[in-house]
């Protein structure tokens, strides 16, 4: 197969597919780029003959993706072709009008990194992550069966949606909360140092993912305006009635509140499960090597499943906190253990 | 001293009182609420003589503070008074044009629990975190050393600011964040659950404090509407020149990323030093008891020191991932001495 594109995803999916046994050609318009791909293990830079090329994955950013999945359909003929772009349909749209598409399947393996480049690059990138194939009306079954083998050579889980579905889904998601998260880290831009002295875990949370590339996400929401306008549309009709309620001599925001709790809740729970209402405790670390270590020791010998597990950094104090999620029958039973092992055990939370 | 209302807070401030000596008489509207404030060391229910009374803590809901620190002030004639609501200067203002206020002194210990009562409470909850103290014009200097002699016996960390100052700081970067946090997950609840299936860990961030209480977060952002509306109106703004940004034929919002980008490095970083770039790697731990034990024993033997910890789970897969921050220095000796111990170190990070 030809990879173009040696980026982060792009240079994972040579490295998967060369461990996997196939014999991939490594190409990218930033020679040097191609070389540390390939020298990661992610295939050669020797040219093939472009009418014997199976497969030919385009990994170039968002912007460039229907140029070059148009000039592969050209020049490797007899080739699937497939992208791993964030978002289908435009690109499609774009194609379709000029082409015969027979042997294009859109598809967007859903990992990433916050780091970017074919160093950050990982042959287990996609394992068991969702892969999302996106045929369209003339792509031919065969090629689609490609696309999904090339999934699942990467050990990726298949999901298949029509290319407009698909970008309805991760606009609602993923770029719309990107964006809500952009917008409130751009309020905290204006901010003085003494208000923000205050800040806690709450509003890290909220704005953790607009810390995400600027250059990337740009191209990512610009390809996707169509769905995200009428939700932003929605979002600013949503926020209009909370400042309406806030405004009035006696605020009723209960009912937005209320919503907010079960937009929550239907979030699908960890491992696809709906979501388990887990008890946590908090147990105070020192900041020092092997508090962990030895934190999680105890926590074994106590015998109890943890469920999942965040520290909690207290800006204004030297050590941190670590919540610990259980089932709720194990809460005491977990508590009691690291009391008797000499652990400062709280129900501290964030401040509100 | 006399505690009025046996909830988390009012319970946990208690118990750090009676660990530390003093005597306090509890009181809640509610007895079985003071009955398991006394039974979990908080004080006792033997009535004290008025007049003798140093100090009183209103610990009550938000919307009846004012009334009960009216009142308190009234009965307790020597008394400082205090209370420990999220939003202080709405209450002084509705006070202070009927009666003098030399013995009352506002407070806002910033701890708190996604748990209520005095079940929840903690004699520890407010160690080394952040106590407002809001003095007002007519406040007392007696009174104000009162006020920070009990923040000090619960161990918290003194910050002295004008009520409205406090209130426009827990406006901005605490109630404001919840606000928008609130109005995507009101958004989530609209969707449909194949939109909802690719769902990762953005959203999730995004939207994780809008699953708090909606009747107590109903009275504080009522209670600090004056600070809220014109924050929101702004952010309006901000949400509608996105919008139009988005919808122009070249859609152009580099600008308002970047400048996200700029407000989440504002935010103060882990111990109250300015922001690290922390490296990260990633490891899979099975979902079984005695991984996370044997996971950080390794990395203890690394000798290398965490910073950071975040388990990231994938509703489409039986594994975590757990992602462990690190000096940027560290994180090649810590990814070879990981995968030297067998563990399936990667790069993969959360959905885009």
């Amino acid at each position: 197969m030809v990879l173009i594109g040696a980026g982060l995803i792009g240079t994972s999916i040579g490295q998967a597919l060369t461990a996997a046994g196939v014999q991939v050609e490594v190409r990218d318009a930033n020679p040097s780029h191609a070389r540390v791909a390939v020298g990661r293990g992610a295939g050669t830079q020797t040219p093939v003959d472009p009418a014997e090329v199976a497969l030919v994955v385009v990994a170039v950013p968002p912007r460039a993706i229907a140029a070059v999945v148009d000039e592969a359909l050209d020049v490797y003929r007899n080739a699937v072709v497939t992208d791993v772009g964030s978002v289908k349909e435009p690109q499609l749209r774009e194609l379709i009008d000029h082409r015969s598409l027979s042997r294009y399947v859109g598809s967007h393996p859903m990992a990433g990194s916050h780091l970017a480049g074919p160093l950050a690059a990982s042959a287990d990138l996609f394992s068991e992550r969702t892969w999302v194939i996106t045929p369209h009306e003339d792509s031919a079954p065969e090629a689609i069966a490609t696309v999904e083998a090339l999934a699942r050579l990467c050990d990726a889980r298949l999901i298949t949606m029509a290319p407009a579905d698909h970008d309805r889904a991760v606009g609602r998601v993923s770029h719309l909360p990107h964006l809500v998260s952009v917008l409130m880290a751009g309020q905290l831009a204006q901010m003085s140092p003494d208000d923000l002295a205050l800040a806690g875990q709450g509003v890290r949370d909220v704005t953790r993912i607009a810390g995400g590339d600027p250059g990337l996400w740009e191209q990512i929401v610009s390809a996707n305006a169509r769905v995200l306008v009428p939700e932003l549309q929605a979002l600013a009709d949503r926020l209009s009635e909370l400042t309406q309620r806030l405004e009035r001599t006696e605020p009723d925001v209960r009912p937005l509140l209320a919503q907010a709790n079960a937009g929550v809740r239907k979030l699908p729970g960890k491992h696809g499960a709906s979501a388990v209402d887990y008890a946590s405790i908090v147990i105070e670390i020192p900041d020092a090597p092997g508090s962990l270590a030895r934190l999680f020791g105890d926590v074994d010998a106590a015998g109890v499943n943890v469920e999942d597990v965040a520290i909690e950094h207290d800006p204004m104090r030297l050590v941190g906190h670590l919540r610990i999620y259980v089932h709720p029958d194990r809460e005491q039973a977990l508590t009691r253990a690291m009391t008797d092992a000499g652990w400062r055990v709280s129900t501290a939370a964030p401040p509100l």
